[in-house]
């Protein structure tokens, strides 16, 4: 299954980053959804390269070609085969990993895992797989957002020292995300943040940071317990991105610090008579299943393993070398990581959007 | 799939809380594996409550039958179901329930999502849950120990503001770990947790934590990429768990503040000729794939949502109440957690393993 | 997944022949569902040995206990465990299978397979585990029943070589079918297959037959393209059952002699105004969805491996022996097969109504 | 699940028959196995149509591009994408499905599921999809000839009235069946083929047919019991194809007629000492896992639903219409069916394959 994620509403994703193409199928999404290429394009947009002062200067014209799924405009049920071409292909740039495995990259575990050497550019491991991801997610959007209008915004809240105030109660959209080049709606600490990464970068060198990311108008009732908790798939999808460790939902490690009676939600009636609650440390899931509040949670990744400063390390013969790249690659993965969260959790939504339909008609 | 986890080696569980029995069905197991009732039961007993003067007073047998697959003292191939029969029931602990959702329960979430009022207990949303995982786990470790080495040790490394410290260089074993009440190797931050769970206690209320799990001898290779990663399944399997809020691994967040120079775990060639690295922050994991050194990982728990001590919300008509919960709680989940999050995390590398050896036969 | 079965209305099981119980769990069954034990126990009764003198003399009680997933006569949308306890073991019966594979049977597979010797009874092999499937069966059939008025009726249609005339067009019930020993409600036909199988153990031998089940009142629009086509599930559940041979569905292989102009079933308008088909070759099944007319389909079942009746053979040694059989066998497993055939149909049909759901929510 | 085949070996594929393209992805294919896209090319072209006067004279070039998952000659371990243009669209050869459903053809079912207008050329119940499953079986065959020496031929055996005698026995080969332009590798018997299906054309009709499949070299140990034993995988497999009315393994639905001591295989001793048995009626699998003998199956495919004949008919509201084809089908879809049984058989058995490395590796 490790190419493939999601029960019924389903990524199953190809290509290595210097290969011909990345692309993949989406398969379970439903009928009569408003659909075009261009919808699609414009969330993939966020995602590429060299937007940016504080991004890599790799240039991926990133096209995508819908090809199957849809006519005229609406899904027809069928599965939706993507492929996105790839263009600017230097392998030269990434032979020098073949004899030695970069520190903290995926080279040596892919060698012991496949016996293939580590193919050009990291292969699978290479960031750009998560191109498809974004696709899969913007199509798992077109069917949320008309559907039950829902919204996912995620945001840079931290870059190294850098921290973002608390956003959560602040109204704002992905164009406001977008305003700053490292996509923190807030602008005072989006210049820490950007000088962070120039920090960063004049010193030949990467910085890490965390990705907060809310979802408004998620219906109550979405999860399945026990092992597929909404949390759960959350977590799961987090930590299948490239550098991720560690995700937080709600209160997250801080709950650790406090008592039940400081930390539990207590229900309100809500202006419409159903009920809500005051407070949301429970993130908008309890019980692993959502219940009807913002989910939010926060996604800590690691600095870009890929640096141009000199690390001493071995080859693959145990020899003491030193390591220096000379690719190209973003000193901060952050910023563009963030439509890649986007997307990773509108998958998440979409198939737990179908599978509580299922339940659902179980009630009438 | 809610009730089932993971691809090859897989664990299906059953039961409510206060139904006739919780239980479930091991399938994948491989064949000739020595396994017994009572390799099973010594972990099961570890995650029994009424253990200690912090743990619930609840008391359960919890006696587990294996029903299938194992024939004098050797695994079949062929699926183990198991059950534990519910002994010490008292629905009436838990009428209450009935008429108002507890604050950070799930009461309204399950009768949102299935349109029963909440069965007594919580029913599927207790912690009763988690005995089923820790005899999957149990069996898991059968596999795990005998083939590959491996030793998954939990502990309770934190505890409101008692935080113990870093114990991840230490040897220790799970008796060193059972030693103290809290399942806190370090003696001396045992005894503030104790202080931690016996004042919340005393307030009616209930106090969060943290676990810690370090995983040895866990071979290189193992892990999908990229939707299974090896961090991504045991992030699953992390907040899968009632009350969990959050996981990380290796660094965690606190990578997030890191430079790249400071974060990379450079390569060391290892005494025996093989290629480890001299720190671990990637915590075992590089790329979704194991990479020889051990996994650690951090994993939050909330407070208990139930607690004595009456809080202010609304009933599911909206009027205002005061919960205050009769039923026995452990006023801290986090000692009971450390058997079954080592149950889980054996259940992740368990698949891993079998997954592995799809992969290295390829490799003959 | 060898022993889970289902998408979204799933059936994993467990359980040797001589072990101390088969069972399983039902995973997905809706909540609110009407649902007790007597239900569930009167299919099963149907599948029970020794109900006639056509069947095995061995006599189990089977009775079957819901666990879980169950509260006050409906379901609550948890997983249902279940179990049968074995009560008439008698493991020297099957000891001769130890040092010979017996023909036609598992013995030698599942030596190569799990390198175990074959277990008493033949172990998972045995018919005996198709219990848990017809548990499996009667949980759906309280479901398929009550929401969409399905009705699942399979009947003995040919033993050896007495054959019934076509029934489809013929209204007939459960207990019409039961009414013969042989469970074909045809009495003529049913009085021939009777001397069939009274021949067959009157010379210590075994006969095979056919099972023709019909589903009726099934929506039109389940199934799903292109690799779970429900003919193609309907197959696989057939396939899956021991002893099971070949399946057709409407025409079957009938169809290869035919030309279209004679194959094709033509369109009528029903009185209520939605399209029919004046003929069914089709089988209830087009494209792979259902259309709305009955779904039909016949299944082949193999004469009874383990005959009495000595026969040549060679050991595990591959010396030259002669295997007879001295344990209680059907001559015959079709009567027995018919609500084994029936559960798995229910089985199927309760995937694709859960999936439909999810289709049906798409259109609203 | 649904455009998904396979658990650890896994075809997903995508495309409409008058789309962009058709494609999908492979997901699970071994490492280091010598692949390229002429090997994959040689077995779609069997596929393709207008090789023969009896197949349809649509000219499709059909040439596969691999996007992903190798280099330099062989595979990486990641999941090889694929895609392959549509060239000769034509949709207004199927315009007339719109305004009524063609019968026994999937319009009017595709139409209920998804409430879309049945799309131009049949949408994705076109038997263009099966182009998908030759390049899966193709790079499972790559799989599967170096590394177990197995060897899957397919071949017509029946076209209407025209029945092949038993060829089991025969040894021949892929090109001893293309040699006759209806694969049928009897000369005699391929001479009355051609006769059936030209005289049905010349009617403006079609014909139905019967591929038989014998897989030889196939190690013993494969298949999972109990729901996915070797022969319901098959059976899936082959039900899933367009057109499938039927499957039979080994004996098949003769064995209804037999006694148990004439079917049963009696086990022999082979010249290198391992088991085998005397005949097959088993068909190469025994409890639902493979013995070691050839595994054989015979497939029921009806006749073409679209012909050129006048068909009576009703359209979507009801109304008497006369039905009659302008599009260009085959006038019997076997020949062209015996390279996609082929590929559906080598997808189930490299599932087989990886999942029995994990039970291999067992045992070790």
């Amino acid at each position: 299954m490790s190419n493939t994620f999601g029960t019924l509403f389903r990524l199953t994703s190809f290509g290595e980053s210097h290969g011909a193409a990345v692309g993949g199928i989406v398969d379970g999404c439903p009928s009569r959804i408003p659909l075009d290429e261009a919808m699609v394009q414009r969330q993939l947009n966020r995602r590429r390269p060299g937007q940016s002062a504080v991004t890599t200067p790799r240039q991926e014209a990133d096209r995508v070609r819908l090809l199957s799924g849809w006519s005229e405009g609406v899904t027809l049920g069928t599965p939706i085969g993507f492929s996105i071409e790839n263009t600017d292909l230097r392998p030269g740039d990434y032979r020098e990993a073949l004899g030695a495995p970069r520190p903290s990259h995926a080279d040596y575990t892919y060698r012991v895992k496949y016996g293939v050497a580590a193919a050009s550019g990291g292969g699978r491991a290479s960031a750009r797989e998560t191109a498809a991801r974004v696709v899969g997610g913007a199509i798992a959007e077109a069917f949320l957002g008309p559907r039950y209008g829902i919204a996912i915004t995620a945001w840079t809240s931290r870059v190294g020292g850098a921290e973002a105030p608390d956003l959560l109660a602040t109204g704002f959209t992905r164009d406001d995300v977008d305003a700053t080049p490292v996509r923190c709606p807030d602008a005072k600490a989006a210049e820490a943040m950007v000088r962070e990464i120039e920090a960063a970068r004049a010193d030949g060198d990467s910085i890490g940071g965390v990705v907060t990311c809310v979802c408004r108008h998620v219906p109550a009732g979405w999860g399945e317990p026990v092992f597929d908790k909404a949390s759960a798939l959350l977590a799961h999808a987090m930590l299948s991105l490239p550098a991720c460790k560690g995700v937080e939902i709600g209160s997250g490690f801080g709950a650790a610090a406090m008592r039940g009676s400081a930390h539990n939600d207590a229900f309100v009636r809500r202006p419409d008579g159903s009920l809500g609650t005051g407070t949301n440390r429970s993130g908008g899931v309890q019980g692993g299943i959502t219940n009807g509040e913002p989910i939010w949670f926060r996604v800590a990744f690691k600095p870009t393993a890929t640096i141009a400063k000199p690390q001493a390390s071995v080859d693959y013969e145990g020899r003491d070398i030193s390591v220096a790249s000379k690719g190209r690659h973003d000193p901060c993965v952050v910023p563009r990581a963030v439509p890649v969260v986007e997307a990773m959790t509108a998958l998440v939504l979409a198939d737990l959007a179908l599978l509580s339909e299922v339940h659902a008609a179980r009630l009438l």
